[in-house]
């Protein structure tokens, strides 16, 4: 029985039968604890066994690590949970030794990256993992349940219009031995598909041909840029979530955005809240208090231009002078949120700093664009309402210089049946760095790929 | 409003306002028909003009995929549905051409292929594309709420142990100036992560260390093989589901399974009936009742051996003659389930065709392996219990050849509290086939990558 459904259905004088591991055995000389769990709930199961187990000896000395089968009847407990396990029965099924790198004690983050395949089973990791299901499952459920439609755009790609550089190659030729053509270039049309390919960084423009198709779509998928940049919130393989939206401007979009994220924030609060009041207690306090507040304010909208001039007038010295013309920095969008204390779209952006495909206002010289900025991470969804005007479409494109031989068919939406629409991305790890307050995005993905880093 | 949303709360004599397109449009003198969808249903909405329009000249020429809005009253109808709707005003948002590819004619798969970014519009990709994403949605609900994790194992990897010559390279270099070391090798330590990394074929060996921490959990994501296969089933870019269980042995792999499969369809049969209808009545007679069947079925469970048994007692002509120690041809698979007029599970499996992590069984010739073979599909998911003996894991790694260096973390699992573990994949595209009838595995991926094709 999975340690999680013990604690829903389970009551005081019922049997169980659990498999799972020790996280620590404390042994006295005529009886001992046993912290259990299985995974399935960060909280554990004390087992206090004493001589009338057939095998004391062997269980006073189990090692931490050590996996186990337990039989036994749940009793009152002296301690803080409702219940304890008297065990009539302790199985060893595999033991652990005494170096076993994952010691009931603290260990830094650093030492746990070390040994990426062993730190899930600490308590930290089982509830940024977990916490990363959930929130995945959120998104799942926000969107199915609003009819959207998933839809798995490809990875491998022929376009680069997202710039190549920022794109890695894809290729089933031997690099030590690049087959060439007579000018010495590489011979793509011996490659696999027959033509240069790439893994893409954003599944949007495939993703807009099926907006067209279905009003509202989201992809969630893997995604990859080449970034050589070791920050603390840079990775070479992330997951996105972008979705797509018919029929939608870009005030709609806010709308929408802000539902999406409160629903998502309130679905882990309700599904991994032992989880998050884990996280508040030992890695980032105050967590619970900030999410609560985000599910119950009313997010700001603010244009670009005026945010630039409440930046100028506040005052501050800046490391960055504050700029119309220009994006905005991590020192602006931590005083913005600072300043009205909630979660704010920053909207109409000067055009020249952002992606070739997003609307012209009126104004000529800023795009609809928005941001959504959060107190405590930044920026965490960004999007736009889309160009749909094809004479403005073309030049852009020639503007960006975008190869438009690879995107026909994108720039024939817009003569097919074409209406406004808009969307965003939400980078996934950026999400659940706000949902955990994690601090590094090597702690909030599986196995982590940054540059000089790709271990196991 | 959504479409779906009028059809679910609206009835004859509400008023609505509706954004989508027109799928067909048939104007008489004084009145005429369109056509209505927006893509948040298989089903279209009948809207009946006349010349109370003040634009009736110019909705009657509306040629099919234009954009409108429309308002107006839900009013009886004297066809099929329930109503259909008397506009007040319709306003054509974005028109489109008489050489749109998408006419309201059948259309052949082949040439849908040829404009895959229109082809979500025709009613066929509306119901094979809405499928896939409510059985992404099933198997994502199925697994949250039986306590399963979602992990995001990554795709870039350096291990190559499933055959790297299966696997694509990535890399940042320049394919037309690779750097060289001295030996004239390619000089990976020059690339991003300085080494020579892949794009995987399965997250089950980082799903098996995240098993050993979490119980169950479940990966769900792009796969890609190189294989260089132009059948109907291959394809280079593919999505997977790979579960893996702890403390689960070959039986209770067989009931999860089943449990899982049964879910997903009757899901699916739930919350996108009106799709599988459709594809029932135009693509695949009998599709509903296949599936409902199956949700009826016990499944049956037979070894290798017996199955090879009742293949060579059947009297049947063989193109290929079954074997003890072989695989089991297409023909075989579809006598077997023809045969029991159910699922199949064959267990037991020669060891030498099966993969290196298998749990050899007692007889020292067979491993605890087991394929489930569908009426109509062939082989849906292939699961095993995994070796955790540590001498046997070491011996199946020298037979097959695995580079221990790059898997140390994995057989290190079997070191720290260890335990019998069971799990399965599931093509997520076969799936989809098997769900809709379709018989071509490009006609349920959105952008399809094979041999020679990689466009869009």
């Amino acid at each position: 029985m999975d340690l999680i459904d013990v604690f829903k259905k389970k009551k005081i004088g019922d049997s169980v039968k659990i498999e799972g591991w020790v996280r620590n055995n404390r042994d006295q000389k005529e009886f001992g604890f046993i912290d259990f769990y299985d995974g399935t709930s960060i909280n554990t199961l004390q087992i206090v066994y004493d001589k009338s187990l057939a095998n004391f000896d062997e269980v006073s000395h189990i090692l931490a690590g050590t996996s186990i089968e337990a039989e036994g009847v749940l009793v009152e407990s002296n301690g803080k949970q409702e219940y304890e396990l008297k065990p009539s029965k302790i199985t060893i099924i595999g033991d652990c030794p005494s170096d076993y790198p994952i010691q009931p004690k603290r260990h830094t983050m650093e030492f746990l990256r070390s040994v990426a395949y062993l730190r899930p089973r600490t308590k930290t990791f089982q509830a940024v993992f977990k916490i990363r299901s959930v929130a995945a499952m959120a998104i799942h459920e926000y969107m199915q349940t609003n009819n959207y439609v998933y839809v798995h755009t490809p990875l491998i790609t022929t376009a680069d219009c997202e710039g190549s550089d920022q794109m890695f190659k894809i290729t089933t030729f031997d690099l030590d031995n690049v087959p060439k053509t007579k000018d010495n270039k590489a011979d793509y049309s011996k490659d696999l598909f027959g033509k240069k390919t790439w893994i893409t960084g954003s599944g949007q423009l495939h993703g807009e041909t099926f907006a067209m198709a279905f009003k509202k779509i989201y992809t969630f998928g893997p995604t990859f840029r080449t970034e050589n940049s070791n920050t603390k919130t840079h990775a070479n393989e992330f997951w996105m979530i972008e979705p797509e939206m018919a029929f939608m401007h870009l005030d709609d979009l806010m709308d929408e955005e802000e539902r999406t994220l409160k629903f998502i924030v309130k679905y882990v609060l309700k599904n991994a809240g032992d989880e998050i009041d884990f996280l508040d207690k030992f890695v980032s306090k105050g967590l619970r208090d900030k999410l609560e507040k985000l599910t119950k304010s009313k997010f700001v909208r603010i244009t670009h231009h005026d945010a630039i001039d409440l930046l100028l007038k506040s005052g501050e010295k800046w490391e960055f002078t504050p700029d119309y013309e220009s994006d905005i920095a991590k020192e602006h969008e931590k005083w913005i949120t600072d300043h009205f204390n909630s979660p704010v779209f920053i909207y109409n952006w000067p055009k020249d700093i952002k992606a070739w495909y997003m609307k012209l206002n009126d104004d000529g010289k800023t795009v609809a664009a928005v941001d959504l900025e959060v107190p405590g991470s930044g920026e965490l969804m960004g999007g736009s309402e889309r160009e749909v005007d094809l004479d403005k479409l073309n030049e852009l494109i020639k503007v960006h210089n975008v190869d438009r031989n690879q995107i026909e068919w994108y720039i024939n939406l817009r003569k097919f049946g074409s209406c406004y629409h808009s969307g965003y991305g939400m980078g996934f790890e950026r999400l659940i760095m706000y949902l955990t307050g994690i601090e590094n995005i090597r702690d909030v993905i599986p196995y982590p790929r940054t540059p000089g880093n790709c271990e196991y």
